[in-house]
């Protein structure tokens, strides 16, 4: 009887720290070995002359989340997972968001609902906090933390989403106390609505002033506030989707002070800039509208730099996926609606390891150990599904990426299998994709199309980071 | 007929740029000569080998303003004016602080009464702004900006005074668009409520606690954010009243990238610190009770370079008078109350100015020019006295300062003029006081006891400053 | 008979602090008397609705200072001084260079001698310190400061003329004990010797290349070079032509940390960029060759900001003049040499204030009385002439700039009065230009030709800053 | 017959970035299996329950490296490697110095000399260039590089050792052409010279004013300009041995700047501060003359954050093992000489795995992840011996810590194995000590006593780091 359900022979392994060639024994859906000369398995996978990494962790994907406009996300569990695995992700991180008036069990309990039978590769759950009552405080939040949901997101800005700062102190108080991470959308929503009226009034309505309504110093303001606020509750948190200079600089003068900020990024932010919102009057910026927007070449680049030099732990997708056409996606206010009214965000699980990939490690900007950890490894230890995932090392799921490389692979929408109408890369020639993805062991991508059964993806309990590391030099508070 | 109504003779005279020896020669009011042998005064005043300066202007006082707690100000506009005078003070520039639910026209009028055939020098009035309705952005204060209202103070804590994110870009807008100049008390009102909670929870209620509750960060958070919002609206603001390195720091950033951010300090920062605030658990400690509270030594030291290094445009009091016993100051809620119920401020409009000179420019630390313009000439200037006030220049108010020095002056609150029953400074030695106070020729202190008629003062309609200096580089908004 | 020799009417006099009308009163030379209706004068200028502000100390200019390669200063004391007072500068601070293996003395008795009844307007000097021996450090230095020679340039680069880190330490040492200000010139020598190496072997020789040679990091890391040497010894400093944000960044870190450095900058840093070298190989872009060179447009608007936060104590020309054409100028070591062997420096002892009033404060980027601070004041109070010179005080010497607004006044180099045959600003159309300039009450620009006797300018001793002022926080050493 | 020679069972196996429980299979003295039930070795090695992590990469050490001065090391490489194995190291990378006048060829074979049949551990050399000749630049250094002496390292301070600006840019400007990696040891020289003859002459010869005679600045200075130099040639540096504050801050400015600057600190800048030196005259002190010196417990902290945040790559130990006792170590040049006469350098090869095991992972300052990096992965990667050492992956060597953790491990010279007569560590109590070093297979220390035969320990070729990965944004120079 073959010793291991799967081998993976002559892997060029690459892990957060090390390359080397090895055989990958899989049993169970588990790495159970690694070795030169490993004995047979069942199914043997030649991966001589290919890098192996992890499979991807996409930390920050939304999928069938309701949006209250009436538009609807293109992507739902099936969707947005198969085009996760097509891309080399084995683990999505979507969101279960408060409804203002409903408890985080209504939450969680509807997107189980909208998940069951459907995920094709493994998956948790973010909770969105929008409405921290004391019951939520002091009763949900602990309990679900338990639970396995020990990460939320809270939003600076949107009307129906972000806290006050007193909300914002108090739910960053109970991470702490319970051990939960924080993700937290920097933006100041008093200055876009101020900037946005303005722009209305003087007829500037066009895609594009989406990023003019939203300029660096406005992400920049909400990423001090934050900080000030985990320093001042002595909590780690996780400025999410960070666009550039201005929030780099107040993100690396925390680090510098000894202080747990953690730093996520987006691949909108390495390939797009705001003259991909248009550069005339069209609707075809809508495309790229997300937020925060793109900014400017000398962006991209304190970004790619924040990349290597350690500034950045994530790099996910953002994946929100809107329509182009039809009446349910960008245009759910109608066509040629003013930028505030056009849905918000962009899709990319699919294409984001491939970007990193061929556009950091091939280029030589990054390290291929650094896309590890950028991708898949850091994610997974953030919000506790390490070392289950988020490693090729015995022990871990069998959540694998075989690499193709040195060809050319177009990114084109018609090859994509998310269900949005377009893709903002469209046309950039990337030199590698994945060849194989494996989950737990599985197949779900073979290069040519996706495999697995729906709804094989399981959901996985998250552990809590260990509140119990002492990292304080001096107490604000003598308690 | 005697040339001048008054001639000051032989004076070192010191202005924001020069020191030069000359007589003055005065007349109605206003300083029309200098030279070296100027013709007889009516009045001659010898000040050979002595230091005369232009008279003081205190731009940050509260008198005789209604807390809504029951506590009252122990100053009005006789006493407040007249310790000012005593103290080398010539001009002061109270708030006339909105009511919510009121207009600014009412908070004037009342102000107006208050201060009616009371004060012994000249002032004119801040504005609070505690409730931005449209009726007063678009009406009232373009009003009353034109008829000598020029500045006025927004709060980003106190839940009496605070205004929204949205509400402060208001009102910015309405001060860019008049030319008025805006100041900014910079400290998070949540992070102070929530740190206060937890303090009181814990049982922490002394004095001391109140620096507890209000730490460096909560006060960088709020600069942070207001010069942020300064930058987006493309307008100047004053950060008051500001207390160590962390809010220099974010002062400094914004004056090194071209932005217009003057700041603000107080006696208090260079010689009072937390402790001043007790090292137990005694009530004592209310006495020095004030926001920012004082911080430590190492802060002294920043406010001092920031003194020297140009930080800093203005040098004031924010006196605030409450009296420690009795039963309507700092115990308005009881003896031994917690520390969030001590009425908050401290008194300081006479002991400013000797303290700086004694402190300052007799010890090298700044030259005697530098107290000018802290003390004087820059304030003069900001807020639109100048060139009536703040300088020793033809064509000026005979507003001057003839100074004692190389005794020694203990500070002892029974030599003060105030209605405040103890001194923050109490047995300090200094080095130097104000030998005679003149008052638009008038003398108002002749070094042992105040004179002139009350209500002599007169009140000053500002000038704003001129809105048509351009000093974008590049406009947020393309407008 | 006349109570003046000159009454000055009418004028809207500028100080460093203040702007008033008066009248100016001079007697022997000295302003005597301000007012608004003073007594007649021997002569009277009408100044109804003029500025006028001190005239300008230039201090730093480079006259008839012999270079050691056969080029020849085209200006010597009389041209260079003429040159000065048709540009409103009263004051000059010309250097006298120690040839190394001389004496500092020899210098000195040399440049009185090159001065020797040649100078139009007053003149101190610099010393150039080439060759700190022993016995120049212990025995000439003091004796010559104690004479009123208290400044001293060092530079950091040129080989003739550099020292070494520990001879920079030693005379800081002399400085810091004897109360004498040095001025640093700060670029790597050695950086920009391996640069042009470089450049020169890949046949790189135009003119343009001399920027590329002298990058701004090369500046930067000698700024910083020597703020940690002044640091070290405890000692003001002053930077001179500042040319960008990297060594801007420096000094205002400095500056942060309670250092007392100062800034100098020059026009060039202002209207030229590095494209005025030229953007091909033409040799027309010698015309532009000056150390540092300039930079581009961001590190103009930098350097305006510094002008207008405080970074920059000092406006000065650094004036070097050497002729375009003929063959002991520019073209020394003849035509279209490589960029490392064409004279360096550029004229600008008369252009200097027009441009900087022009385009400085007519545009509204600095105030009238930063501009006074920046061109006169500072330098005076800096290097011991003041109050003698710098202001419009009782006391000071009559050296007086009268404005003409509001006109075009074309910079064309037939225009001006120096013996150079380019000025780097031809064709700028300025909206100012002096109209008569005072010396010690004397005409000697009449706003059509220089007037006055030659060799009228007067040598002035200048007085040591006071030593005495205690600065230091923490000594570094325990001594 | 075994499958493999070595088994070491369920390991708690850590990696730069992973922890998981796995069996190790080694054969030929390399890493071949990794799993959960690895067939049977000739030895099986118990180690369930432990952490097992990569043997130390120590790459800043100094074995029988002559002085110049009559001092001896007190460690050649027998000693020096035995203390390295018992202390957790299992490849240690020391220097050889090129003498002045001399080829690096000599220094090399003289080294191998000295080397030779002692070493206990694998070894390579970096070299020291003092004499950077042409013949040393153009055709020494290429050639050495390729024969794998890889690393040089180059002194701002030391008078037998320092090179010149120059040299410095002409020895990167070598390594960026052959892909070598330069240290950089930041003091300057004469701001050194200069303070120690000030102390001298004041009497202060007491081995605690060394840390006097180099104060901060000195170190921030320098390294500003190497990394100035480094910038301007565009070639990675590593500044070795960090000490605080300042120079960290200058590190971090240039990783913001996208600059590949690395930084290595030791223990000594962990646990012992300037007071290590004595707080009063005894001649004790002189055990922990280093330099850098070590500073305060703030400076302590910046470097703990450094380690925490990622500013720094290596943590090595600058072992320099002099004796304290007897004439060839400290009082080489007599007993109770003055500071600068002491023998520089502490011992530390045998604590540093341990300290930073005990006092950064078990505190919870650092992860175990981040210690394997620091201690192993990061040096050898930097230092072209990776894959081969540091990381337990398929293929490495079989250089493995199996750790002892839980009961206390004094530090006590008489327990260490090196020949210095002291640690400066003596009295701690350690939480952790290595259980059992294996080197490539070989036990060299059971916990007990040293093991392995004399001269085991192999000499290792070093590949240097891919030039052709290319990082510049915008050449300075146009070639």
């Amino acid at each position: 009887m073959p010793a291991f359900d799967t081998v993976v022979r002559n892997a060029r392994v690459v892990t957060a720290a090390d390359t080397f060639t090895s055989d990958i024994g899989i049993r169970d859906g588990r790495i159970v070995a690694l070795g030169l000369t490993l004995d047979a398995g069942v199914r043997e996978i030649d991966a001589a002359g290919r890098h192996v990494t992890p499979g991807g962790v996409d930390s920050h994907v939304h999928f069938d989340q309701p949006t209250g406009d009436g538009s609807i996300m293109a992507d739902d569990f099936l969707s947005g997972t198969t085009s996760a695995a097509c891309g080399g992700t084995t683990t999505v991180i979507p969101f279960a968001c408060q409804q203002r008036g409903h408890t985080l069990r209504e939450a969680i309990d509807d997107y189980h609902r909208r998940a069951g039978g459907k995920p094709l590769i493994d998956y948790a759950f973010h909770l969105i906090i929008t409405d921290p009552t004391p019951q939520v405080l002091k009763e949900e939040l602990p309990t679900l933390i338990a639970e396995g949901y020990t990460s939320f997101k809270i939003y600076m800005t949107y009307d129906a989403l972000k806290l006050s700062d007193r909300e914002m102190l108090d739910t960053l108080s109970v991470a702490r106390n319970e051990g939960a991470m924080v993700m937290v959308h920097a933006e100041n929503a008093d200055c876009i609505a101020w900037l946005t009226e303005r722009l209305l009034e003087a007829g500037h309505t066009a895609p594009r002033y989406h990023a003019t309504s939203r300029p660096m110093l406005v992400e920049r303001e909400a990423t001090h506030r934050a900080i000030a606020f985990a320093e001042l509750i002595d909590v780690p948190i996780l400025i999410v989707h960070v666009s550039g200079r201005e929030a780099v600089e107040q993100i690396r003068w925390a680090q510098s002070h000894g202080l747990k900020v953690y730093g996520e990024t987006c691949p909108q932010y390495l390939f797009l800039t705001a003259d991909s919102l248009g550069c005339d009057d069209s609707f075809e910026g809508a495309k790229c509208i997300c937020s925060p927007p793109p900014r400017d070449k000398a962006n991209q680049q304190v970004i790619w730099d924040g990349l290597e030099n350690g500034t950045f732990e994530v790099f996910s997708s953002d994946h929100a996926p809107f329509r182009y056409d039809g009446p349910d996606g960008k245009r759910v206010h109608g066509d040629n609606v003013s930028f505030d009214k056009i849905s918000n965000g962009i899709p990319g699980v699919e294409t984001r390891m491939a970007l990193l990939w061929s556009e950091g490690v091939r280029t030589g900007r990054i390290t291929a150990q650094s896309f590890v950890a950028l991708t898949s490894t850091n994610a997974a230890k953030l919000y506790g599904l390490y070392p289950r995932k988020g490693s090729i090392a015995i022990g871990a799921d069998a959540d694998l990426v075989i690499w193709n490389e040195g060809g050319e692979y177009p990114v084109e929408n018609t090859r994509l299998h998310h269900n949005v109408d377009y893709t903002p890369y469209e046309g950039m020639r990337l030199t590698a994709w994945p060849a194989i993805t494996l989950s737990r062991g599985d197949i779900v991508w073979d290069g040519d199309r996706p495999c697995g059964e729906t709804g094989r993806g399981k959901f996985l309990r998250c552990i809590p980071p260990d509140p119990a590391r002492p990292r304080r030099r001096k107490a604000i508070l003598p308690l």
